[in-house]
């Protein structure tokens, strides 16, 4: 049985490229028999840059209703905000802050990125991979699967968890970043890779209504409908392809090539293809929206789940500190 | 009534000049009725430079019981150690990490001392004027009492803590130092300022034999037995006046200026006023030294009780930032 960890900013409702690009394939791994996923959602690091409660708590149960909506599994998993078990995460972040060196915290790229203007840098960003750290190993956790950017920080939890156990005897599972090499890259309605700050993302949690408006709203060409296109530079067709069935696409590819077939076609098949492929994740999410209490029972079993985890490794932690009479 | 909160470092057995300079002040504070005494083992912070759980176990328990030992009532007052309610002391100082400017704390003299042996910093060390601000701030301390070389800190405290209140509603009673203009200075038997790191210091809690040793290692001059001394050049003179009644000290001076009176007898009398003075310490020192499940008894009582409070602050705190469901 391998442990496998992810925390999820909660910094608003996932978009498509979210959904394709990260959650969906983490539900996947989730559901290998072999693994148990460890799933959070970390609005105690989202403290370090957002700073309205409302935001994050709205952004909070987003998240949550998206990560269920996608199928999910609670009850084989473990689902938790990061917030409600601070206590824990915390304590053992102080414990690992004292085998930190300065120095490696102030090499990590995330803070070396923002030295221009230090006086936008909190305490909390500084410190975040020491948290981060905390978060890992406070579930014992084997793989920790990251982009190559947060290989660094990867790194650095490692050698934390390592300093503690040579210091005060085996406390910790070492995690090892699992990087995928091969992420997809999913492009916005601007041909850009989707992103939540460049504004070119499609929700496809929205009403029908407004998620075809937006869909209307993707960059084509001026090509005329009576002639034929090119589908390999469309990004309606970039986005189509990733969703579709082969026959589907070979279908839009014919369409796009025979002319008499124009983007506002493809852009009604895009929709159509949203519309029927997360008609039941769509479903899930306003069902969860709408019964927020429902929502929070789940995400509060989570935490009654991941807290006899945590208790344990801090059990286990205290007694090597000496901290239990 | 007003809140007035102190944190001792758990470094070893306090000596004469920890009892003379800070414990006997603190424990004459804490009696006054109009003042409320909260004082706690700072063992969370002894973590950035202690790395021996079996050492910090004991230097912990040897400062609980000289506290107790010098008469704080820890009924009237609140007496615990930081590490046993390290979850409130630490959740608190991640919120006020979110809070504080990395420049604040690249500024602290405590980091500025350090800064050409960066290496020798860990993240602890760094951000434990936070963890500080945390400890104030969580039982609503009203003062702090602090030598002027911590006034620094405590403005931090201050300016944190408004922060948090600003940012997200009124959650702190905003600290204010209690500066102590003429702390006494307590030589050591070198004539120079007592202290653990010069081992300089007299440990009142030794037994006799081994306590006279070390007075009688007093450095003094060598001007012969029957020839007049004079007092105020006296190391022992220095200490014995300390301690010693008007009456005790006038009539010592004159043993000293009559002549055909020794070091050896100075330091007999200093021996016998410390044993006189400190019996009822001396006693109740070894006591809890040798029954420490009550001592332990006595700080796990403290602690429940602290954690009333801590609990009362992060109820409030944790609905401020929306962590209530």
């Amino acid at each position: 049985m391998a442990r496998i960890l992810t925390g999820i900013q909660a910094s608003g409702k996932p978009h498509l490229g979210n959904i394709l690009g990260a959650i969906l394939p983490a539900v996947q791994l989730s559901q290998d028999p072999k693994n148990e996923s460890f799933l959070f959602i970390a609005d105690l690091h989202s403290m370090t840059t957002v700073k309205d409660a409302d935001a994050l708590k709205e952004n909070t149960l987003a998240v949550a209703a998206a990560w269920l909506a996608c199928g999910f599994d609670t009850e084989k998993n473990y689902f938790y905000r990061q917030s409600r078990l601070a206590g824990y995460h915390t304590e053992l972040m102080w414990y690992l802050n004292c085998l930190t060196p300065f120095p490696m915290l102030a090499n990590a790229h995330s803070f070396k990125d923002k030295s221009d203007k230090l006086s936008d840098v909190n305490a909390g960003l500084f410190t975040y991979p020491v948290l981060q750290a905390a978060d890992i190993v406070l579930y014992q956790a084997n793989f920790v699967p990251v982009g190559k950017d947060q290989k660094q920080h990867l790194e650095m939890s490692k050698d934390i968890a390592a300093a503690f156990n040579r210091t005060y005897g085996e406390a910790f599972v070492l995690p090892e970043p699992k990087i995928d090499e091969n992420v997809m890259t999913i492009p916005g309605i601007d041909g850009q890779k989707m992103s939540k700050s460049y504004g070119n993302y499609i929700d496809i949690f929205l009403p029908e209504k407004q998620l075809y408006k937006v869909i209307k709203k993707i960059v084509t060409d001026t090509t005329p409908l009576e002639e034929p296109k090119d589908p390999d530079t469309c990004n309606v067709f970039a986005l189509y392809k990733l969703m579709a069935s082969e026959a589907q696409v070979a279908e839009m590819r014919q369409n796009y090539e025979g002319g008499n077939y124009g983007y506002g076609h493809a852009k009604k098949a895009l929709l159509d293809l949203i519309l029927e492929k997360f008609a039941k994740e769509r479903e899930l999410y306003n069902y969860y929206m709408e019964n927020t209490q429902e929502l929070e029972a789940k995400l509060k079993a989570g935490e009654a789940k991941a807290e006899l985890i945590a208790k344990a490794t801090m059990q286990k932690v205290r007694e090597l500190l000496g901290f239990i009479d």
